[in-house]
């Protein structure tokens, strides 16, 4: 018991201020520091919602030219746009978050990062170091928050480390590739002695050994009915057409995972058929397969358990053999499998579907058939329709040539804010952004940041007025649907009106019921510059 | 490397589904033993957002009477809801959060309910115990999600012990008090074999010990200019009362923390005077005091650190003496130290304001003054806008007796939320939410809850177009204002509309830009049911 008032004032001088503001005499601060190490190593765009702990780091940026800094009003926003924007390039954002509690609000969608293997800095401010011990309100295990979706957690200890600390969590985010985080202590950002540090290569995927490459080929040479199952990095025109060579070799069928992070696909590209999202029909679509050969990806398994159905998919009859593993090089081991096949002939193509379009009330297929004949060359649609973008998305496999980038870790909420990663990655092409009432309630402040930055995307809102994947899984479990349970899926009371939400944040919305209607404000909104959002009212 | 297919596929049963399905004969199953050991605890609301691995949790809240299942669109809604129901109760209700990520969303309203000492009971399902080693997409570290903000943190493991789990986690939120978090494998909900446990007794705050009591007495009869200083739940009616006549014996001035969870103030209560949130203005205020004493709070600490400035404000002249900690009944301590000095005197009470309603554009003072004269008997108001709400706040010190619940963690986002949960706990009463516009961008959803449960909640946006409490602290550490830095502060490009967003979620809205006009819509908002929206907007 801390009765005696001697301590409850610490005699040392630790617990006031400390530190200078730095002085061009004296160096850089340590935010400074920071911020241009990691525009050395290739960071120029920060997704931000920061606080007092971060403004020397927002001043910073001030000082240094060609910086992006986009803020967004909430920090999944934030995470889940740097999640689109390493899709899109390949490169790492940073995310400027405030202590624990803005970390924290950012964490689901970095979930969601980690698992599509994206590179992300996040740069977190703390207290001052001689300010922790007093437990001030915002006072946190920041580390203890960043952990679980980290590949990369650090705190700067001392104000010359921030650069270099800023420059290893680069590489780290590069390396994994996946989520760097890096704490500065408010006191170090705004002390002085720090440098900018040289950039460092990150490290390349491992290729894979021979012998695997090897051993892979005899398998799919004594093969009847083969399959590649694909994800990662090989989902890109280039791989996809070495993969239909050894298709056409072999006759595997050629899949990708439910879960994959970009998947380019169209008119003149390699089709690929995504596996399903229902247990059932994975184990179904794979049965008679004999050989699945596995491309920067994990032997499928179910997305949740059920009482006495199997987690892992495959049929109990097909042998399962790894080519590369999510950090390997598959691409090169593809390439290299191909070669050593002698698969040469000529891939197949995806020829184009139907350029109709089609009348009625409005349906998911409708609406799919809608936007797969309007959808522009290079477009980038963002998938988080959960239960509607099962039906748009094979309709969308004869369209023309764009990018599909899909949930990945199940953690509602990423579809925004990834639709304004990806626009802000690439400007000049057009990002649609396919979202389900109920996930576009977890970050609709997305939108805000798309009005703000007057990116081009349509966001394209699925209203079914209900949790519709939860009524799914409801039967599934054979659980009751009473009033308790029925009032959890409902989305009915109120309705939510997404053209009110939209008008509220700056953005132009429209709400349509029928095939027509869609196609008129669809093809609108593609010819206009800037963000637009069109509520899909479903029967 | 895992090359080899064996490695691919566990031969152990491990890895497919086991468990049957609860029936009569054999028990319950581990989620209705779980809901109905909280239900025997006195747990009966739930504040949710669940998903598959929670069904069986919603499916057993339909098999119990009296339970209030509120849907929450996004976790952090939730939380903050509970946290204003604790508050408000001085009860857990429990949060039905959908794994690592959903918890993820809630972790920021729980580090502010941790802060407040708020008993909150986070329910939360993972995959099946045998699904976890197959790291499906949504599988995380729930544990170390929930560590950083939990007082208690268990994963059920076997399905009979979840009922028992239930009460110890019930008993720790009480005790501590705080946030208890207890995660249920999807098979340990589904399997059968459970029962219902038995409530325990929380831990009751620790007394103070005599000599602690006799020590603080002794001290105040030889000051010349003492003064309370007041946390936790010593800022009830009676135990003010208490304070007064301490007051009255010594000459004390009495004081709450700037970050106190619940204050209850107004005409005929006891006036306390909230420290203020500038460092400065702290150290200011308790200038020539000579003893401090403190009661379930800690010595005064700066919220943030500056550079060369104190960050523990009270002068060094003064002596700081501790009667409780936050952790110890302050109100047993408090009657039995008056008690002890004689102090029987009358206290002073709050007298009435000026009721007159002002006019003129509106300001954040004179919009305290509308509230303070229209503020009805028994309101509970909850404080989220954070630079609009310091005017507001002393302006109701002389309004009709209510209820003020700070911020107390500094992660914005709580307001809205928190009137969720204080409305649903005071179904009788009348809830006010001020709220800063860039604070009310954290967790909009929670109007849409709001308007579902018809809760009686005026919600008052302070809309001044910017993070105005950047702005302050920006000119604190003379960083430079440049485009970057401005661009982080401001809410201008584009304006955002609540009425719309209000609208959108179901809510009636209006906007306001003087102070006549606020008063005719805050009267005409209390006076009906359900929830409203105003939008001042500020000059």
């Amino acid at each position: 018991m801390r009765v005696h008032e001697k301590h409850l004032r610490p005699t040392s001088s630790g617990a006031s201020g400390q530190g200078k503001v730095a002085s061009d005499q004296q160096g850089l601060n340590g935010a400074e520091s920071l911020v241009r190490s990691l525009a050395a190593a290739g960071v120029d765009t920060y997704f931000a919602n920061p606080g007092t702990t971060e403004m020397q780091l927002v001043a910073a940026l001030d000082r240094i030219e060609g910086l992006r800094p986009v803020l967004c009003l909430f920090e999944g926003v934030a995470t889940g746009a740097a999640d689109g924007y390493a899709r899109m390039t390949g490169r790492p954002a940073a995310t400027l978050l405030h202590l624990g509690p803005g970390l924290a609000n950012g964490l689901a969608n970095l979930h969601n990062a980690r698992r599509a293997r994206s590179s992300i800095v996040n740069i977190v401010g703390d207290h001052a170091t001689y300010h922790r011990s007093l437990d001030a309100p915002l006072t946190s295990d920041i580390e203890g928050i960043a952990r679980p979706v980290s590949t990369f957690v650090r705190t700067v200890q001392d104000v010359g480390a921030a650069g270099h600390d800023a420059v290893r969590a680069v590489a780290a985010a590069r390396s994994a590739p996946g989520v760097a985080t890096l704490i500065l202590p408010a006191d170090l950002a705004w002390s002085s002695g720090a440098a900018v540090a040289n950039p460092s290569q990150p490290v390349a995927p491992r290729d894979v050994d021979p012998e695997r490459i090897a051993a892979t080929a005899a398998a799919l040479r004594n093969a009847v009915h083969p399959a590649l199952l694909m994800s990662g990095t090989v989902l890109r025109r280039d791989s996809l057409t070495v993969a239909s060579r050894i298709a056409a070799a072999t006759g595997a069928r050629l899949y990708c995972d439910f879960f994959s992070p970009r998947l380019e696909r169209g008119i003149g590209l390699v089709p690929v058929r995504r596996l399903p999202y229902s247990s059932e029909q994975v184990t179904e679509e794979l049965h008679g397969t004999d050989v699945l050969v596995l491309i920067e990806t994990d032997p499928p398994v179910a997305f949740f358990a059920y009482p006495g159905k199997p987690s892992e998919l495959a049929p109990p009859q097909t042998r399962l053999v790894r080519l590369a593993g999510p950090s390997e090089n598959g691409s090169a081991a593809l390439a290299a499998l191909a070669d050593l096949m002698g698969a040469r002939a000529a891939a197949v193509r995806q020829s184009a579907g139907k350029s109709e379009l089609p009348k009625g009330a409005l349906t998911p297929a409708l609406a799919g058939a809608v936007i797969a004949a309007l959808l522009p060359e290079s477009a980038i649609v963002v998938d988080e329709a959960v239960t509607s973008g099962m039906a748009v998305g094979p309709l969308c496999q004869a369209a023309a040539p764009h990018v599909w980038l899909s949930h990945t870790g199940g953690a509602l909420g990423l579809g925004l804010p990834m639709s304004v990663g990806a626009a802000i990655a690439c400007p000049e092409r057009k990002t649609l952004c396919l979202v389900g009432d109920g996930s576009a309630m977890y970050t609709p402040q997305a939108l805000w940041t798309q009005a703000r930055e007057g990116l081009n995307v349509v966001t394209i809102v699925f209203s079914n007025r209900a949790y519709a994947i939860l009524n799914y899984e409801l039967q599934r479990i054979a659980a009751s649907g009473g009033p308790a349970a029925r009032s959890m899926l409902d989305l009915t009371r109120p309705e939510i009106k997404f053209t009110d939400l939209a008008r509220g944040m700056g953005v132009e919305a429209s709400r349509v019921d029928t095939a027509e209607a869609f196609a008129v404000e669809l093809r609108a909104a593609l010819a206009a510059p800037g963000p637009r959002l069109i509520e899909l009212a479903l029967g």
